[in-house]
C-alpha cells in the first residue's frame, strides 16, 4: 500500500534519513517545516540529491500542518524541546490517523543527557496529547547519517512499541527499508527503553566513531 | 589472570548462570548468599550438575560477607529490592576491590516494570555506596538460561559503564565467555540505559517465548 507520509519536523538529519528510504520504497513523503518555504526548499534539495531514485512528485515539503493534514500517517522526528507544543498544534490534523513517534527525549551538554519526561517517555506524552490518533513509537535508534546515504546498508532492529494494529501497520512499513527487521517491542510504556537506547547509540558513535544501531538476538528467524 | 570472584547474591538464576560460564573460564567462584548453608548447596548441585567442566574447589558457597572478603572481585546479582541494604553490609569487605554490578531496578506487576532509582540507576547507587570500591556496570542483559546450560551458544555484547580502568578489567573477564563482545557503553550515568535493555528484553522473551540478547551493529570490527 503506497502511503502518503507527513514527517513532522523533518528537516533535520533523522527526519530527512527517513525520507530518503520511504521514498526509495516507493511512499509519497511531504517534509514538514514550522517553515512551508523552508520545508520546500529542503525536499527539493533532497529530491534532488536521491536523482532517479525518487519518482516526481513523491517528495515535497510543507508546512507542518498542510503535510499532516494531507498525509495518510505521520513521523514525528522534531527535537524534544519542540515536541509537546508542535503535537498540541497539530491535534486537529492527526485526528484519526496513525502517529509514528521517533522523538527522543535527550539534550546535549558534553555528550548527550536523558530529559526527564513526566508521561514516562516522549511516545507515552504524545499518546496523551493526541487522543483521537493512534500512537506507537519507532524508529529511534536509525543512525541519520547511514539513512541519507541512499548506497549506505542499513544494518538494525526497529522496536516498535504500542497498540496492536497500529504496530503491525508501522512494522509492515519499516520492513520495506532494506536491511531492517521490525519487532514488536511491547506497549506503550516500554518506550522508554527504547527512547534510552538512543542516547546509548549517540555516545557509542561519538566514543567509537561509529554509526551504530541495535539487534536483538535470539529471537525465532520466523520473525 | 585467574580472578576469585564473589558472586553477591549468587544463588538466583543470573548468579548461577554467570558462575557456570565463568568457572568454564578458569576461575573461581564463590556464590554468595545471605544463608552460608544455602550458598555451599546451591554451588554444590551447580558444581555436581557441571561435572568435569569445573575444576574441584573452584566453586563454592559462603555467606555474602565471606565470599566478598576472600575475592578479588565481585558480581551483584541481587534483586533490586536487596541491593542497597545487602552492599551497605558488605562496604568494609569490597573496600578497594573491583564491583560489577548487574542489578536490575525491575519489579514484576503483570509484566516488568521500572522501579525509579533516585541516583539514576542501579549501578550509580552502588557507586555511592560504595565510595571506596571501584564500581562498574554490566552483565544485565544476559539470558540467565542460555547462560546456565554450558552447551547453549551465547550470542551478546555486554555493555560495561564506568571509569576507564574498572571497564578494562570487566572487558577481559567477559570476553572470556565464548560468544560475548565487551563493549565501553560509556560513564556510570548511561547505566540507566543498559538496566533499561534489560526490562525490554525480559518483555521480549516473554512475548516472543526467547532468550533474547542485545547486539550492537556498525561497531569497528577490531573492537
Amino acid at each position: 500500500m503506497n502511503e502518503t507520509i507527513a514527517i513532522i519536523g523533518g528537516t533535520g538529519p533523522e527526519g530527512r534519513g527517513l525520507a530518503t528510504r520511504l521514498v526509495m520504497a516507493g511512499h509519497t513523503v511531504i517534509l514538514g517545516s514550522r517553515d512551508a518555504e523552508r520545508g520546500a526548499m529542503i525536499a527539493a534539495e533532497l529530491a534532488d540529491s536521491l536523482g532517479s531514485r525518487v519518482t516526481a512528485g513523491a517528495l515535497r515539503g510543507a508546512a507542518n500542518a498542510e503535510a499532516c493534514a494531507n498525509a495518510t500517517l505521520a513521523i514525528v522526528t522534531v527535537p524534544y524541546s519542540a515536541h509537546a507544543t508542535t503535537l498540541e498544534s497539530l491535534r486537529e490534523h492527526l485526528d484519526g490517523k496513525l502517529v509514528i513517534d521517533a522523538a527522543v527525549p535527550v539534550r546535549f551538554e558534553r555528550g548527550p543527557r536523558p530529559v526527564d519526561v513526566e508521561a514516562g517517555s516522549a511516545t507515552e506524552e504524545a499518546a496523551q496529547l493526541l487522543p483521537n490518533s493512534t500512537v506507537v513509537g519507532a524508529f529511534h535508534n536509525l543512525d541519520a547519517e547511514s539513512l541519507l546515504d541512499p548506497e549506505a546498508r542499513v544494518d538494525a532492529d526497529v522496536l516498535i512499541t504500542g497498540s496492536a494494529a497500529g504496530k503491525q501497520r508501522v512494522a509492515l512499513l519499516a520492513e520495506q527499508i532494506e536491511g531492517i527487521r521490525a519487532i514488536d517491542a511491547g506497549p506503550l510504556r516500554y518506550s522508554r527503553f527504547v527512547e534510552g537506547i538512543t542516547i546509548l547509540l549517540i555516545g557509542l558513535n561519538g566514543r567509537h566513531k561509529a554509526h551504530t544501531g541495535v539487534r536483538i538476538a535470539g529471537l525465532p528467524s520466523a520473525e
